[in-house]
């Protein structure tokens, strides 16, 4: 479903990128895989997700769902609801909004007969193969005392990166692997890519950035090679 | 900010009013509201705010806000997000989406700011009296035995209404009263009238209706006397 | 059932106060009531609850409670499992383990059945007003960014004391004020009764003291006049 | 540490296991292992864990603990506090008490470094792959729709049980394996052994037995052979 190599940007709940500057940040990406081919997906808030995904072709993911199914849930996120507003997947377990195994596991195994693509964070080699059993499709391994500190895991601590393709091989080889926290620049890229991963997942590097189509076109080149 | 009496109608996680025909049930509340004059909110799934709220001019509720800042909280909905996707305000402590006092606290207060609308559910004339100390725009009473089976709480529990309007008098009397839990139809919306609300919360009878003009146009008749 | 003024001492987490030296501590406010006739309570640890419950013939409370029933509630702490271990109530919705609106008054209600004093934390005069409208035994208000610094909310924040003190005697008269968060010496409680409250909850003043007896004796000066 | 086989009785929160009663049956599964010499370990609510472990020599573990630190943590339990009150270790994640994985992560390599015994529950196969990837000394497959009924998930659903120890030899062949719900008879037990099981994980089966002597003898009796 996905074409790898990916740079996932994460929108988190920055105001730099609610609103109409979701579809502004979210249609410049778009503008690079245009360019490039290289995939770019993009996680905007959830009030944000229906706007999105009607405007980019570009693949659009929820930041988090709910471990529920449709029905009374006043105020929760289904896979349903996230299939319905246009988005090709979602993250789950991010460290800013950590579920429970259980409710990953119900997760992934619903968002596979709905054609959702999952990607589960994880803050160790351990946990990303506790994850990876789970077999969502991908993995993010994202130490969280390096997220949003500019220092990219991918050089920072790269035998956490190292181990966690390491168990996700012998748990479920089948699960990609993504890194994240700290990534910036196209060298971080590279680095995560030589790693063993299959692309990053990143927030601030982007949606902080000055020029969003420079930030974003400067990781991708070295994917282009 | 709104004109009451209001009926508002919750979307819940329900499929039946998620995507486009979420986009389908507003248009239609808003068509009732061009022809009556009577205010009707709608409160859509998260991942369908922002769409909702660029399709129609009748006000549009959030279904839940998290109190946190916006900045690194994925997965999270902000007020501010609330406010960018283009609603009005939000609903805050559903039954199926209860949240602690003190970030009932930080959210009215927040919102009152960012001239957001809160209502605030409860279930007990107790705990709505606790929600009225916070002094959000309405609160909203609904007895969670009695949400979704259809037997209306203006009804059939009419003391734990009047308790609560006469809590809520004596509490904060700048706070407006709703009430919810198995209304259904125009009779229904009268004795909740007549019981001191400024209107109701309702969801399955609506959501679950036929024929949604006809449903909504049955809740609206006894307010246009 | 409990004779004013008090002062509450919360044990929190500290292994200071963990195991051993709960016993201890608990006897030597035991001492010191014995000694000066001032109530003295003392919250430990849940794991410690039915030990130092056993030892002590002050009043002993539970750090926290949750909302459920007795039965199948693995790892859960009920009101009877509070009142089988032998303390006579429970501190609840402290700033370090909130639950919900609904929850406090389930469980303030079930309490009184139960004959166990209730303490409701609450962080601002609004909050604490809601708690009043409960109607626990208690409220404690304790602003969150005073909680451990030595700095006492009696004498740094008065006006958060007398607004809460005000609100409660509009909303529900019966319940007693205690205030908390920084209070480390007999002139805080002194300050703490002026401005209209039946005592304090602290915990580093005492716990991490050198010399508990002391540190406890200091406290209850003020009360002996 | 252990010496397997196990029976582990998890008193839950029922009131026929709670104060007095709960060193009670804490003293009779005592005494059958006296007799037998087959390991029982009791798993009494948290308020009663600290007088339980004074009275027994058996095995006694915490029903749950909570991802923090000994410090600021009102109302929760710590492992440092568990150790304290005299427990060999603790049940995390038990279906009634989910944590996420990143907290059984945290807490199973926290009890490593203080020496205490990890029980970590999960639903699926799936799920205990996941936990024994985490390392603890073991998990308990427990599939929550048999939990209480007294229909053994040993023998109505032995495939669940032989899936999971399967999973857990490939991903950690060092982590023994329970299994849970609805285990009332030695015949339960045995069906338990004999799909590779250590021991099993029960709750109600003993509890709400008439003679809690006679139940839990005839649980251990096929481990005498």
């Amino acid at each position: 479903m996905i074409k790898y190599p990916i740079i996932l940007i994460n929108f988190k709940a920055y105001r730099e990128s609610s609103g109409k500057k979701a579809v502004e940040l979210a249609k410049i990406a778009e503008k690079v895989w245009k360019e490039t081919g290289v995939t770019i997906g993009v996680a905007p808030q959830l009030t944000d997700l229906g706007v999105v995904a009607r405007e980019v072709e570009i693949p659009v993911f929820a930041q988090h769902a709910d471990a529920v199914e449709p029905g009374s849930a006043t105020g929760h996120v289904t896979l349903e609801a996230i299939k319905d507003a246009g988005a090709i997947g979602t993250m789950l377990n991010h460290s800013e909004r950590r579920i429970r195994a259980d409710q990953v596991d119900f997760l992934v195994k619903k968002a596979r007969k709905l054609n959702l693509v999952t990607v589960v964070c994880s803050n160790t080699p351990e946990v990303t193969a506790a994850m990876a059993s789970l077999s969502p499709d991908m993995v993010a391994i994202e130490p969280p005392e390096l997220i949003g500190t500019g220092i990219p895991v991918s050089k920072a601590k790269p035998e956490i990166v190292l181990n966690s393709v390491k168990l996700v091989e012998k748990v479920n080889p089948e699960v990609k692997v993504l890194c994240g926290a700290g990534i910036t620049t196209g060298d971080d890229v590279e680095a995560a890519i030589n790693l063993g991963t299959v692309g990053v997942l990143l927030a601030s590097g982007v949606v902080k950035a000055k020029d969003w189509y420079s930030a974003i076109m400067n990781l991708v080149k070295p994917l282009l090679k």
